[in-house]
Formats: structure tokens, sequence, C-alpha cells
């Protein structure tokens, strides 16, 4: 098979039928725009089984996703679509690129989610784009802008229920988007520890809590484990809502 | 005179009136966060008389302005502000750091100005801000940030008319305001060469063109002379206005 794109952490391949695609999740991790380098052992199967299980979940909530099925562990069978190239970020909590920026302190509880748009470019270091910005940019209008906005606040609010009942706190995480052949807008990539800033409820130390590519951005080691925690709880959560519905 | 405030290009000194604080201009200049620095001959009193000129004109033209006297050719005499710290950059065609941060071309016209709030914060790097991101730093609110916008668009076209009529374009420019005693927000800071870009519309050459600070930043010599050709546009055309005035 002949790749049709390869990502930092995906690569995607044609199917027999134009409008599925495959996307093989690999173990490779990297940061700072691809800066650092590296490998994180199971990564690909275990975001692809996080994804897996959040996409449909999301799916019985109304949110329309890339997902179809997952013929191999590391392996997704998606939707065509054409991505949008925005990053959309919720942010929750400040950590991340919002306190390097801006001086706000890590941990500062948002009164209100934050939305922010990035150009999904590594050539320009994925730049913030202020709403302006983005409209000037062409890539989307000042509809698809605010459908993209209240897709992410919804999902938001649906994931930070759910990752709650895991004992995790969702501090912030990144969506695509892309547009399917009917012109809908659907969710895309992927939600894995790798787009998502996550903390141990059940720790209480600033370091020990990370769940996520923080602790390989940031060396903190044990970071095979920290994926496989988050796996873990994701699939019983997932369970536990399934026999619920089956009790219901 | 002891200092209450030395910047980059100018100091501020206490009067015997707490109300009013004297404005030292100086020919240093700076660029790129103050990482390149060197003197601009002349360019603190060409500053400070351009400055004046467009402060005095657009009072008339009914925008406060922190502007009282100029009791020396480098010197003004202006209301004492508490400094919103925000930079307000009204931008009519693309250049600098949004070119740099986006991949727009230098040289597109903005179908509208595009108004952008940065923090005046050197440690940060003065970031762009979010109109999110600048409520969530508690720098104003919602309604504090409109008045700004509504003011650098109302400064905007006074000032765009003004330097066509001088044979220039306004490409963009920074803007910084203040709250005065009485709770009202005016302008302050300066408008010069230092805080626009101006081209000289009698030139075609990309570079001949250039009447700003990025000559000194792009190193393209003849800096003196091109403030010289600002200040004596600028004063010809407060000339042509005041006989205008007196003449109907």
């Amino acid at each position: 098979m002949e790749k049709l794109y390869e990502g930092k952490a995906k690569i995607l391949y044609p199917t027999e039928d134009p409008d599925v695609l495959l996307t093989i999740f690999k173990d490779d991790a990297t940061a700072f725009n691809a800066q650092k380098k590296g490998q994180i052992q199971g990564k690909g199967a275990i975001n692809c089984a996080i994804s897996a299980a959040l996409f449909r979940w999301l799916e019985t909530l109304g949110i329309p996703t890339h997902y179809l099925d997952c013929p191999q562990n590391d392996q997704m069978l998606v939707k065509a679509v054409d991505i949008i190239p925005l990053e959309v970020v919720v942010r929750n909590i400040a950590a991340g690129s919002l306190c390097k920026q801006t001086g706000l302190k890590e941990g500062l509880v948002l009164g209100n989610p934050l939305v922010e748009f990035y150009l999904k470019d590594d050539a320009l270091g994925d730049p913030l784009l202020t709403w302006e910005r983005a409209l000037l940019l062409g890539v989307t209008d000042e509809a698809g802008l605010q459908t993209l906005k209240d897709l992410a606040l919804n999902i938001n609010q649906h994931l930070q229920r759910f990752f709650a009942q895991c004992d995790i706190t969702l501090v912030d995480f990144k969506l695509e988007f892309g547009g399917d052949r009917q012109g809908r807008i659907i969710l895309a990539d992927e939600i894995s520890p790798d787009t998502c800033r996550l903390w141990d409820n059940t720790q209480t130390d600033p370091q020990a809590r990370v769940l996520d590519k923080d602790r390989f951005r940031r060396d903190l080691g044990e970071i095979e484990s920290a994926y496989q925690t988050v796996e873990k709880r994701v699939l019983s959560q997932i369970e536990r809502l399934q026999s619920q519905i089956g009790a219901s």
C-alpha cells in the first residue's frame, strides 16, 4: 500500500473505497514542533484504542466523527475528510503555551473554557490565530469558525464529565476537524494522551499526576505506564456506561 | 530631576504638577525586543515634533490625547495617565510580525483594517493576545477592549487620510492608551516613524519607499533622512490644514 500522508504520530493509507482511509497509529513521539523526538512503546495501539472508544461514545451523544472501525490494535478505518488546517484547542486550566506566552500561572482554573485556534503549519510553528487572523487566512468563514467553536465547547462538556468519572482532570486538549463529502464538519484526528493534558486526581504531586505527553516533553519518566493508566480507566468507564445502558 | 520611568525611546519625569509629566524623546533606537540597539541622530526631536503635531490635530477631531505642550524640541508635557499595558496595533497592509507569523505576503492590502492587541511585557516578548486572552489577563474588560478597538479604528481613518495627503501610505501602527484621573481612556505614547510603518508613495522600490524604523531593523541605511522626510511632510500638511482653516 502506498502512503497517502505521513504525520508525526500517524500514517494514512487509501483503501479500495475512496470514502474510507486507513490510519496507522505510530509509537513515534515528537514535541516542540518535532525538535524533540522519541518513541513511546505501545503508544500507537493505546492511542488508537482510547480514540476509538471516545469517538464511538461521542457518536452516541450526537457528535459526528470520522471513526468507522478498528481492524487491528493500532489501525483505524476513518471517513475520508478534507482536514481544516486549524488546531482547535480547548483549555479548562492554564498550562503549556498559554502560560509560557502570557505569564499566567500553570494550574489556574479558567472561569470559562477557552477555545483557541492555531494554524496547522509546521514551518510556521503552528502559530496562535486571533479570530480575525483565522478569517484573514481564509481557512474558513465566520460561520465555520463559530461551528468549530460550538462543537469544541460541546465536546469539552462531554469529555470533562467523562474524564472526571475516570478520576482524571481534563486540563486542555487539541481537536482537528474535517469536511466530509456532504459538506458536514466532523471530528477527525485522535483524542489521546498525545493530544490532551490529563491530570490524575488520585495524585497530588504536580509531576506524579501527569498522565499525558508532558511526561515525554518534560522528561518525567514512566511514560508508558501513564498512557496505560489512561487506557485502562477510559475503557473501564466505557464498560460501566455500557452496562448502565444495558441495565436501564 | 529624578526619572519616573525610562523606556526604550523615552524618559518620563515628574513635574511640580502631579497631573503633568515631562517626556524626553531619546535618539536611542531598539528593535526585536531590544536585541538590536543603536542611535538615530536627531530622532528624539523629530519624533517629538511629529507626535506633537499629530496629537494636536487629532484633538481638533475629537480624539482625546495626553498631549499638553512642547517646552523644548525633544520634550513633551503630557497628562499623567495610568498606561493600559496593551499595544494596540492597526494594520491596513500586511507587514512585519503578521507576515512572519502567518505566512501572509508583505504588501497584501487587507479588506478591512485589522486591530490587534499585544501584551506590553518585554520579558514575554510582547505576545499577541486573542480577545479572550486579553480578558483573561484582566488588563481591561470587554467594554474597555471594545472602546480601544473603536478608538484605534477611528484614529486609523483620520491618520490614513492625513498620511495619504503627505504622499505616504500608512501600512500599520501601534498605539498606547491610558486612563486619566477622570477615568477617561485617552491616547498616550507617541505617533512617529518609530511606531508606524510608512511607505513613500513617490517611490516604487520596496526598499526605497520605507520611511520608518524598518530602515533600522533591516539595515536599509539613510535612516535619518527618512525620518526627516516624514517630519517635513507631516509639518507641511499640518500647515496646509491650518491655512485652509484660516481661509474658510
